[in-house]
């Protein structure tokens, strides 16, 4: 299967013109499992509920969805990319899987970071991995990466590539991501998004770098800090299968459930 | 605090002279926690069960546990290291805490890495924060740093300080143990050994490079490939209580642990 990013540089509000941008870049791009950034086609600083009213759509029947399915259809692309996702008046910052076949899934944010929780609600519904012609994929979004625990229960629901849409800003993400696919043994493809963006006092810078890695914690490809690219590479998603790290060793069944309780209890 | 680490070259199977090293080279020091490696009094490769008998010790009451107690009392350190355990018939790599009281606890590997499989039995106690004067130290042994649950059990048990006995022999700990630091918020002491050891049809170089990370990622010091050293540096313990990325983000409290159930299902 090949597996990539797009890495884009969104302009806040402007939803078709960003969809449009994606899917020009996307022309020609057949059989591939494509990852674009967090909230690609809105843009990330919202000042305000009025305009993530105003621009969160369904992730099952919106604007961008409908566009991007006809794409991944006539492609035969499986496309993972972040929406504003709006559901029941409530909002969420998600990520939306269609498949070559026009099947659709997706993920509400559960971790959120900074000012997102003004204006999102965190998801509930745990983190799980899709069946997708030659494998399987699992999604998390952005900071959801500082949290072992999600690229963790991705890969026991046997995903074996995590598609990370992401607006980063930190500087930690991308080495991390990189022990995040060894000590799980699954491919990553961090798809961040570049540029600054600047709205009322507030502005943010964007750090690219968008990368795809191994089981082995190897980079792949890589993106510039700067450009929009698209980069897809050809790998064997059965590596992810193998969870093995010596003859005596396999990373799953050495694991010691009994030992990991604490980690389901509740922030005192 | 001080905290440091104690790079050396164990010789296999000579536990008197091994602890005489460990000792000359913490002639002077004084206030200090100080993390030597694993199996640094026995040495790595063993080659059959009689060998482990030999060599294994009480963690309570053995050679290298009374001597270093000894150090810890008069010197005032806090003193983690790796030894093989006995205890009522059976075998553990172990890592043993002498504070500088006096007061001795100890771990028992839970994840055993490779060929250890044929010699020590797994650890079934949890990962326990102890406290020491000025913070709480957690200990885990080389390879359980592959399992992010380790980590994330002493962080949220308390740990402060996580002290890392290890044997190395695989590229990728150091890194990673940057994302261990980064994810828990807490400092971490990677004791490495150096050295070829050539048993039988079997030889392993270790790889040295250990290291100080602070709560936010960055090494704080780190010691050659090939040179035994003693490194120690002042730190604020208490900068690892903070759990805060953001004025919005508190790593612990934004945990979603009813989305993490995976986590403590068994390997199927």
């Amino acid at each position: 299967m090949k597996i990539g990013f797009l890495q884009l540089r969104p302009q806040f509000g402007r939803v078709k013109e960003n969809v449009r941008a994606a899917k020009s870049m996307l022309v020609g791009l057949t059989d591939a499992t494509v990852v674009l950034p967090e909230l690609f086609n809105t843009g990330y600083l919202f000042r305000n509920m009025e305009e993530v009213r105003d621009l969160a759509e369904s992730a099952t029947t919106g604007y961008t969805v409908t566009e991007l399915k006809k794409v991944a259809v006539a492609q035969q692309l499986n496309l993972v990319f972040g929406i504003a996702e709006a559901k029941n008046k409530k909002y969420f910052n998600s990520s939306v899987l269609i498949t070559s076949k026009g099947k659709i899934e997706s993920y509400q944010k559960a971790h959120l970071f900074d000012r997102e929780k003004l204006f999102f609600q965190p998801g509930t519904r745990s983190f799980n991995a899709y069946p997708v012609e030659g494998g399987k994929i699992g999604m998390m979004i952005c900071f959801d990466w500082f949290f072992p625990e999600v690229s963790r229960v991705l890969a026991l629901e046997g995903a074996q590539v995590i598609c990370h849409p992401s607006n980063l800003v930190l500087p930690w993400c991308q080495d991390a991501m990189r022990t995040r696919s060894l000590e799980n043994k699954v491919f990553t493809v961090t798809a961040n998004r570049i540029g600054l963006e600047k709205r009322g006092n507030i502005s943010l810078t964007f750090t690219g770098k968008s990368q795809i890695v191994t089981p082995k914690g190897e980079v792949l490809a890589q993106a510039s800090e700067r450009s929009e690219s698209l980069k897809v590479v050809e790998v064997d998603l059965n590596e992810a299968l193998d969870k093995t790290v010596t003859p005596n060793n396999d990373l799953f069944k050495d694991r010691k459930p009994a030992l990991y309780k604490s980690i389901l209890r509740k922030a005192g």
